[in-house]
């Protein structure tokens, strides 16, 4: 039994865990950083550490510092959130091996699966589709060239270490191919120290569409149904909604078992999401599993009524899942808008600074998950997101009204927040009727 | 079609409706007092109009302030909230005669119901059980005596005008009836210009069980439902919850069906409540019909899905009910506590006065209808709920564990209030077991 859990974490997730916790009578230790003394998670925690300087690289990252808390605490179980450590398989190995359970799969299975390439591998044996491409890791021009003929053009080159866009290229013909390659390769190496590049066919009109999973160590693995995440600007999700708008009944029969036969696969425990692409005619392809808790979660608890991080930490200590598959129905629509701290007429320019005035929206179907207050100040270092806004309704379009008077009662004074810019996605004719994909931000908005 | 609204109200259920107004396109007018300015509903709706001084009295209660407000908006319906003109048939009467939709009964449904007395009667007519008791008003002592010695002791002396405990006395013998009756009597009077009282067979160990009722202008009437309220201080509601923890299947089912019946049978149009008193053996007696949204209809919105206030405005502009009854399912448990600017340990004083910070809780499961912010005064003129904290899960035990930790997130800097009393309420043993009745708080906490 899990009786003290430290949060490697801050903001709203750190948050999350902890109402978790206390809803279970399990007792939560925050960590935090300089810059995060008054933060929310620090004051709503039983306890609470500083582990360092404001920099993430400081406190946040700071494996040997949140470790001697957990010491100094005492917990048994250390949750990683997600974002910072969240995905490390070191520091999942070190939080076990230093005597602390780790809300989360093994290391084997994070090491895995963090690697596209490997997990690309796993995918087909699991006989879940994946985009047709190169058969593992592409050594030279000749290779590229060779490959991408056997695939068909325009096709996508991707780094094997990759993540928010980076180290990928899309090369539309034979002749930008071999630059778009060696681009591509400089940009991992640099980002993330390996330059290894593999070859996808690119999918025009994409959309992104994830399964939640949950899977305990007993080899019971259940679905959540899926998340529509085609809003999305540079790669990054604005709005998440479950379920899809535009999935048929079948397709999402077959995404959500693809992804349990991926999990199961992986020999996987913890929450996992299993990410797909899905072109204009509803073929599915796996892109990567997320071996943690994920930003959007909410949106599936709110369709399924399944506490997703009470279950995570159930699973951790040992429990059995508290139901079965059969027992999990979708119902209603959810929607979340990231709330972030930049100005969307600067060019979505981060706007951190003290919050003088705020009003939090209320009333049937709302949820807001947020660390902020009146008086508080967002710091400068860390992720912009300064709350998740999440409806809840019967329909989709009720959901889709409830959110745009939910984000016009979101008043915030002392910094601009991106809730007018979610209004206006909302409102556009390719939302509303489920049409849009993930490039749809870009080409309406931004261009 | 409806198109523009006056809500003759303030407060949280002011900004209840304006939400349900946005969500359907409908513009929303609010009206204030001059205490009333800095206000959420002020700020929220599309125009709003002064009607005068702070005391009630002097602007929510002035019929023909809010009437020339709606005559200069323009607005085609008029929302009386709950409180204040809500259950006021003349104002009902003067909207209507001024060609405003009343968002309500009709003025002839209201007075009849208004009545205790008809009210009795017309249950009786419907086949609903009412407490034994006067066939009547009682005219003198020897009335009173006769009465009394047939129906049995202890016996219960009401008000006809009554309401909120004032005119209501207890007699547990013959000797103590006399004074009972008369003291009764003098404080309808004084409280409500009516001395008129009947007689009613004590009942011990009560609940209070109320069933929420929605009717349109076809003859369509449906329920959502029960609600339990019997957290209750001095027939004020402390905690509200769907469903009834301690009502057995069969009863419900047959509580649900006496309010339907007598909806029916007084030829009603819009929500209405209709509360009963239950007994320790499941017996429920009429107690009255509230002709208006309550302040906890949302416990029964989480359980059913229905937006009632929207389901209000539909019926009103003349369309039918947007389900039937074998729609309605009731899922999960609810619970709303109603957050008072009290002090608990100072005999819940009232306790306006500038909020200086604020922390609103959030997370799955947690609505908080208010209308206050960090830097808004709770003006010391009305009534002293700041908000509702309601919380919606899969089980009660869940439920209150959510309910506990969103109060103790709750922080309120600068003014008292009653979120510490709810978490003791919270985690008494009768409370938890759902074995607790309308004197549970007096007999546990007050005396």
């Amino acid at each position: 039994m899990i009786k003290k859990i430290l949060i490697a974490n801050r903001g709203e997730i750190a948050l999350r865990v902890i109402r978790a916790c206390r809803e279970m009578g399990i007792r939560s230790v925050a960590v935090y950083s300089q810059a995060d003394a008054d933060s929310m998670h620090v004051r709503l925690a039983d306890e609470a550490y500083c582990v360092g300087k404001p920099r993430s690289a400081d406190s946040y990252l700071k494996i040997d510092q949140i470790i001697a808390a957990a010491e100094v605490a005492g917990v048994d179980a250390i949750h990683p959130g997600y974002g910072f450590l969240a995905e490390n398989a070191h520091f999942n190995e070190v939080c076990r091996s230093s005597g602390f359970e780790f809300i989360g799969p093994s290391p084997q299975a994070m090491e895995k699966l963090g690697d596209k390439n490997t997990a690309r591998k796993m995918a087909i044996e699991n006989e879940v589709p994946v985009v047709p491409g190169s058969d593992g890791l592409i050594e030279n021009d000749a290779d590229a060239i060779a490959t991408a003929a056997k695939i068909g053009y325009p096709v996508l080159i991707k780094a094997t270490a990759g993540g928010g866009g980076k180290g990928m290229r899309v090369a539309e013909d034979e002749a930008s191919l071999a630059t778009a390659f060696s681009q591509a390769r400089k940009e991992a190496e640099a980002a993330f120290g390996n330059g290894g590049c593999y070859l996808e066919k690119y999918i025009g009109s994409p959309r992104h569409i994830e399964v939640q999973v949950i899977a305990d160590n007993y080899g019971n693995v259940c679905h959540l149904f899926e998340r529509d995440c085609s809003v999305q600007r540079r790669h990054q999700k604005l709005i998440e909604e479950a379920p899809s708008p535009s999935l048929p009944a079948d397709r999402r029969e077959a995404i959500c078992a693809a992804a349990v036969r991926m999990i199961k696969g992986a020999e996987y425990s913890n929450a996992a999401t299993v990410e797909f692409i899905v072109d204009a005619d509803n073929n599915f392809y796996f892109i990567e599993v997320n071996a943690r808790i994920q930003v959007e979660h909410p949106v599936s608890e709110m369709v399924t009524g399944v506490d997703l991080i009470r279950e995570q930490i159930r699973v951790a200590g040992g429990e059995k899942l508290s139901f079965t598959q059969d027992q999990i129905e979708c119902r209603g629509v959810a929607m979340e808008c990231r709330i972030n701290a930049e100005n969307p007429d600067k060019n979505f320019q981060p706007n951190p600074g003290k919050i003088l005035k705020i009003f939090i929206p209320g009333g049937l179907g709302v949820r807001f998950d947020s660390h902020v207050y009146a008086g508080y100040t967002v710091p400068a270092y860390y992720d912009s997101m300064i709350g998740k806004l999440i409806v809840y309704r019967s329909t989709r379009e009720e959901a889709i009204a409830t959110m745009r008077r939910a984000l016009m009662e979101l008043q915030v004074e002392g910094i601009a927040t991106t809730a007018s810019f979610h209004d206006q996605v909302l409102q556009h004719a390719e939302f509303v009727e489920g049409r849009h994909d993930t490039k749809f931000v870009e080409r309406e908005f931004l261009s």
